[in-house]
């Protein structure tokens, strides 16, 4: 059975949902900015978020945030355990620490130690940066083994301290290079929750493609306790692409789904027009309740008769139908809104 | 060895690449409307586009637009095997039929000779909607193996007289149903070429989600030798879609590759400005160049290492990096662009 880790009031792996996470862009000093940017990602679902720490000087920074913080942090540390040191003092529940830049093992004990008083989870997050040549050249060359080999150095680390409120995570920008790692620690460090992504995803439909391919091979895998999409793009954006791969692998719902019909030279309804208008709604219906819109009255009620509800263009109108039974003739100029309306039910 | 099938001057399966489809939205009998989204699909990249034949009197529209189409058409017929046969008369190479609403066997006979004669190439393809009753609870309910049960059943018809010139497809609004086809499809008819894609995908970020993390799995598993991102949206974004899922999982490359880190605290370059002007360029590189666009010189070149070459911010300006090593430092004020210009290559 996968170990339970508790961040805040936010418990991850187990019988836990995969969490969301993602990062603020905003800079710590800036705590307004961070307040503002950390309210944006609660409203979209965000469940964890990290924020860099550059510095120990910027301490102070951090336990601010921390108190008045709506969702649980994690430090983002980089090449000095005195960082770590600095962001547990203040306060996070937890710290990210790459693998490939913290010095000797000796200089984290104090990072352990003090992790272990305060109850902090420590993520150890590998990514393609954080290999050296020596981790290259005892895997062959093999990237992705290189990459486990730098996270699973870590973990023997905290371990022979038994420390064991571990998170996993090894990502790169490479799909099979991930994949790759994350089968390696999984076959060894399953017991864990793993945090998954991929990361320098890019931006746009390219990154959010990426993300949505490899995510899905690792969930298919059985891999995955917290994820989050990296994008060059607003962290709310991060969060509604997480949500829309969850929701797509019927992982964990979050409103209502849509679903549409491409349309072709048979259609009588404009679904391109009418999905932007569905798609408004979908925030107001119950977790996993399906809409959908079709082009045709021929082929649109019986294909998405596993809808609970759906709208298809017929010769006079609309018709409106549920699991596939048409229940109402709409005729010409009811916007599709309007015909679905006394049918769609209210969020539970 | 997988069948290779030839529709006009494109070969699919056996050692081709994956090729991209898409479908015309415009009507059939709006010849200089279709033409112009050909063109339009053929300078995306796509290589196949199917067009709906919704009555037999629309014969004379396709033919002239089979003369005239840039790319190799797929005429779709959906209810009456004679529409299919007007379509072969029309010249159209290809001819998709949906098993769930052809009539009885003994029809179609007539449009498998046909077929065979003008060496037209036929689509199994089926979806959610092709399912029957009686094909459900033969499959105990179980959608994915009624909607392999509906393409077999259309498969052994084809093949009992001698018919091999077959793509098979099976699509569902429902990865896991698509799945769960799409196996079982491939280990009876493996040997066939298979066309692939999640129907009615939706449109904007769910629409490419879904897709991408559907096909993502099937390729994982080697299913795919052609493809059709269906979305309710204009044809082309279906296409750039396609070759982006393609990218993402280094099956198929056209132009270059643009990576991106998502940005922290840290980063001195704003890689949400810079990364639109990269994209812009990279149409103009060859296949599979990466470029990086980093935020910050301390991770940045070295995270970004297996980038041909890479920008990242510095405290002074801007870094260029070529596979990792610091080839440039640029002073503030100089444009991303202007910067990796003189390291660019040409298209080969």
């Amino acid at each position: 059975m996968k170990k339970t880790l508790r961040i805040g009031s936010l418990t991850i792996g187990g019988g836990a949902p995969l969490r969301v996470e993602s990062m603020l862009k905003t800079r710590l000093h800036d705590t307004e900015a961070c307040l503002a940017q950390l309210q944006e990602l609660k409203k979209e679902g965000c469940e964890l978020v990290r924020v860099a720490l550059p510095t120990a000087e910027l301490k102070d920074c951090l336990r601010t945030l921390c108190e008045r913080s709506p969702l649980p942090l994690m430090a983002d540390i980089h090449f000095d355990p005195d960082i770590a040191v600095a962001a547990i003092e203040a306060g996070c529940p937890s710290i990210r620490i790459n693998p490939g830049n913290m010095g000797s093992p000796q200089r984290l004990t104090g990072v352990v130690e003090l992790a272990r008083d305060r109850g902090v989870v420590i993520r150890i997050g590998a990514n393609s940066g954080s290999i050296n040549a020596e981790q290259l050249r005892l895997s062959g060359g093999d990237r992705g083994a290189a990459l486990a080999l730098a996270v699973s150095q870590q973990m023997e680390m905290l371990l022979s301290r038994k420390f064991y409120d571990v998170i996993v995570s090894a990502k790169s920008t490479d799909i099979a290079e991930t994949l790759r790692a994350n089968v390696l620690l999984n076959e060894r460090y399953g017991d864990f929750p793993f945090h998954v992504g991929i990361t320098e995803s890019g931006s746009g439909l390219d990154g959010i493609v990426k993300s949505a391919c490899g995510l899905s091979r690792l969930f298919a895998m059985g891999i995955g306790d917290t994820m989050r999409v990296s994008l060059s793009q607003p962290p709310a954006d991060e969060v509604r692409a997480a949500y829309s791969i969850l929701r797509a692998l019927d992982l964990r719902q979050r409103g209502g789904k849509l679903i549409s019909c491409p349309t072709c030279g048979r259609r009588q309804l404009d679904v391109a027009d009418a999905v932007p208008e569905v798609r408004e709604i979908l925030g107001s219906l119950p977790d996993g309740y399906t809409v959908a819109v079709m082009g045709c009255e021929v082929n649109g009620p019986r294909e998405a008769r596993h809808a609970q509800l759906g709208i298809a263009g017929s010769p006079n109108g609309l018709v409106v139908f549920r699991e596939g039974e048409i229940v109402a003739r709409i005729e010409k100029g009811a916007s599709v809104i309007e015909a679905l309306r006394p049918y769609l039910p209210k969020k539970s």
